[in-house]
């Protein structure tokens, strides 16, 4: 077989980590075409890994015979639209999170995935991260039994400028969507309902712009199971991403990583590194290995790792969340979205 | 001074505890009297510690002129009547947790406290672990800035046997009380407002009986914290009590403790010892360090580091738990006790 | 049978807290008689414990008919002296470490415990921590296999006063001996040959009295094993206390204990307690597990679990490491001590 | 500035690492050239990095004019044939450990790389090590104060064949190498004395081959600092490297890494994962972080990171170890090595 062509759309940070992946690490696939409005940086990007195409047009990409597959890296409001025009010329998809803030964004872009049979995948990079692989080959593994309690810490290192905040749908479209799909994925049962007591307590800016920076949600599962995770926006020891579950059998945790594992021990006390705290750092690894497992789909035919459906109900979880917080009361999921009409659904959505 | 004379009330597991505790280790008190409805209970603590006086009615020690302070260590139903005796008999008290199951009982029980001016303390022996004290003095101490959000994880290593289940209230006032007490603690500010998904997990019997075994509770603080306590009647790894608080300037936590700290690596993996299983194994020195505090307080008449208010306030959250969960939906603490009343107390609320 | 007799002879430091852990933890054993040439500290601790007998003169303990044993914790120098004399009147002896810094001294004292049948203890009581009892177990039951490579660390928070270590035999006598002692624990065999690199980092004045307080030792074991010791007279974090075992199936390691567990995260790193600063901290539940076992034995009329060949054995290595760090090669035991002489020998050599 | 054009010396598996590091991460540096006497593997690397050049005779590399510097990754007995063929050539060379087995050999080649005043660099890649160069940062930070005390803990997962440890050298020469220049490094001063304890534990086949599997090493600085180092050709729970450095004001210590960091509570006990087990896996990023201090001191014409002395001195330590062993007794390294001599050179001694 050929190489896979891949057409990159976005040329900013994201998009520049997965066309290095596929340079460096993956043999199998090769990037042919890159798009960016700022048309600077698509060319600086082309001539560093001597890629073909160079345009400002997504339509260029879309329209190139030899792009086999893209990858939608530019912001956010242009996914679904971008991902629709893709279907249609039968490129396979690999989107960055979130689709759309809009569930009917997101199910039209859904739809012309699925006419056009074309893969399309994800972008929850943290799916991949060795840590979290772990939790979950364990859980699937049954080492812990049935899954009762599921506990997910994720802060952030600083908080994004507040201007920031409005564009990018608040904190649970934005920072929580990772933890929703890490909780679907690792209790392997759908979030049934969603309970979230929020409030600003880094940034008052955050909460002019009607948002909130810190959060405790709690989850119950349509297994039974329950979850909790907490959120804030600015950790200042770093970047806090951690995941506990416990079962009937046993509990399993993962903590952070740090740049070394040095302890020194001196007359204050014994001190160690700080985790990582760069999400580029800390998921360094997990970039690169979810991009090596869309062009693996692709190269085998086989069904991609994350796929719409986990883009659709990250954003139903998290639509429930800022209902929960507006209403002051525990939201179903399906008061946000028809559960069962998804369910009933085959790729993308499955 | 002489040495303060104490009166058992109750020669169970904990009134044991507490005796040796006084024997071995507290010079300036003396257990001088020992009641317990089975006689016999009663009778052979009094031989082990060469104890005075033996009775199978409270009222002899409440009428004892040698004793100075009675331990409450009866069962919960009795300790609103006991306390009530003790404090009109001018006895300085230490009672168990929880005070009582109602909060009627336990403002009468107060009320009586407060007329006589005797010293009342309640039995929340986590406060006096060494990992709990130390998390407490590093908040007290400035060390994480402002409180954001506490995570306290408590699980039993085995369910109690279903017919105690009514007696005691349900796992949140009898188990989950001590969770609650110690989120005050910490957090150093009131509970304002609760919220329980909750159910069974374990065992299906205690569902029968009305309560549930696993739950993942949510605290919002009067001083803007948020909070989370997760619960499990059943960590077959055993006995897990860790704490958790994140702030403005930093994070500290707070883990179990082990029998020893080996670390073994074999083909199979690096495996250390499991958790100290047992309670009295994890808390044996938070017990003593309890009885201690006591004792000094009396004998330097200084107020006790665990009161009245903190038995009733307790309770008084886990109610809004109880509450929450029949609801489905969040709880103000106000809507079962008058917060603004009990704050305008002072000794033995403060 | 009544309770044992005991009869303690020295009533510094560790006189007191064996004293104290008889008379709190020990109910099959009572302390009945004191000695101390300094007469006020005897009664001292009279007074506490309520001792019948008060002395300034070992003999009148040794001649009281209601001692069953002896604990003699006097200064090094008069140890075989107060052995022979326990010995010949029958008691029991639990004798602290050093026995003597002189073999001829040690045999004597033995021979005269091996003619009246006595139990002769010596008080190495770091087999008792829970941590080296871990490993110790872990290796006897086969789950590393065949030892390969032993390692301690052991480090004091600070050197002795100068003028101490003349008196004391130096730091291999003194403070190493705990190591020999717990080289030949682990391993489960004899030292055959010790290898010393030495000399003076800590206090010039400890060289200037003849001695040296860092050292890199190494050890050839009968069985094939090997291991290092190393030590210092000065951590400034602290009493530093680990051990390490590696064999042919695996590895089991112990570390230090902790006042908590807590961990700090802030902006400068993460920050958890230092170990355990003070051998009565460190070895509280080993110096109370030591005596139970003394007087268990004496009550059960069952062997010591640490005899005289073990107090004999670790001042030889001493000796022997002395002898390389003057010859600067490496020296067998055999050097300075007969070994198959003393293997032939059976209580209380074995 | 061009690209530094780099020849490949021996397309073996530590060839092919340089040559991947260098393609992927070193935009500043390009193989030019690759040469290995089985020439399908050199045409197996050049053809999947698109290297120009390709041969079966290392002076094909040498001669080339695109070439500006070398790499060394052939067998050692070659090494300083091939040292001193590129420095009359004018090319920089980074070469493999060790330079050569015999410190004469060595010599002439540091003489010819003097005589020509190229670069010189050897393969010591666990100096880049995040863990070990954090523990190096931390002791030329001053953090320890004076170092008292080098503990370095290094084995192997698995013995090397029984026919492969003759020509190696023997495990000092091969595997402890590493260990001794990290000793030189991490204390900062050179090895002045060795005491070696070591024999067959592993592999009785090692023992017939004329080596040792199992060892224990002493080492004495000229600053006055003492070391041990702890050796083992297998170890079953994998490949263990660990160092500790304690001085005046305290002790800094790093631990091996693992694949992930979850800890798995069942009824059986606490298990985590194993150390990385491959010395490719463990030393990774240390492999990619040694090429680019290579390609950046030709690039800016400074130092490189390890020089000829190194080369020397660990071999120098390996064969006094050896001594020892054979002598039974602590050998001085100025028997084997004339230091002062050495001492008085400058590059590519320095």
């Amino acid at each position: 077989m050929d190489k896979i062509g891949i057409g990159v759309i976005g040329a900013g940070r994201i998009g520049r980590v997965h066309t290095e992946t596929i340079a460096q690490r993956i043999a199998e696939a090769e990037v042919v075409a890159v798009v960016d409005i700022d048309i600077s940086a698509a060319r600086e990007l082309a001539d560093k890994y001597m890629i073909t195409q160079v345009s400002d047009n997504y339509i260029d990409v879309v329209a190139n015979r030899d792009v086999d597959a893209v990858l939608i890296c530019s912001p956010t409001e242009t996914h679904a639209e971008y991902v629709i025009a893709a279907a249609k010329a039968g490129k396979h998809i690999f989107c960055e999170k979130p689709v759309a803030l809009d569930l009917n964004d997101i199910k039209r872009a859904l739809e012309a995935v699925e006419e056009s049979g074309v893969k399309f995948m994800v972008g929850f990079n943290r799916r991949f991260d060795p840590n979290f692989k772990k939790i979950k080959e364990m859980v699937t593994g049954g080492k812990i039994g049935e899954p009762h309690i599921l506990k997910i810490t994720s802060r952030d290192p600083a908080p994004p400028p507040p201007e920031y905040v409005a564009a990018s749908g608040g904190m649970f479209l934005d920072m929580t969507i990772h933890d929703f799909d890490m909780a679907r994925y690792i209790v392997g049962s759908e979030v049934d309902e969603i309970s979230v007591f929020g409030g600003v307590r880094v940034d008052e800016r955050i909460g002019q712009a009607g948002d909130v920076d810190t959060a405790v949600i709690t989850l119950k599962f349509e297994n039974g199971a329950f979850g909790v995770i907490d959120n804030s926006r600015q950790a200042v020891y770093g970047y806090d991403q951690r995941v506990e579950i416990f079962g009937s059998n046993g509990m399993v945790k993962v903590d952070n990583n740090a740049p070394d594992n040095h302890d020194y021990y001196s007359r204050d006390g014994v001190h160690s590194s700080l985790p990582l705290n760069f999400f580029m750092d800390r998921y360094v690894e997990a970039y690169a290995s979810e991009m090596k497992e869309f062009c693996r789909a692709i190269a085998e035919d086989r069904p991609v790792p994350v796929g719409g459906r986990d883009g659709l109900l990250s954003i139903a979880i998290g639509l429930a969340a800022k209902k929960s917080l507006a209403k002051k009361r525990p939201v179903k999921v399906s008061e946000v979205l028809d559960m069962n009409a998804i369910k009933r659904k085959t790729a993308p959505y499955a």
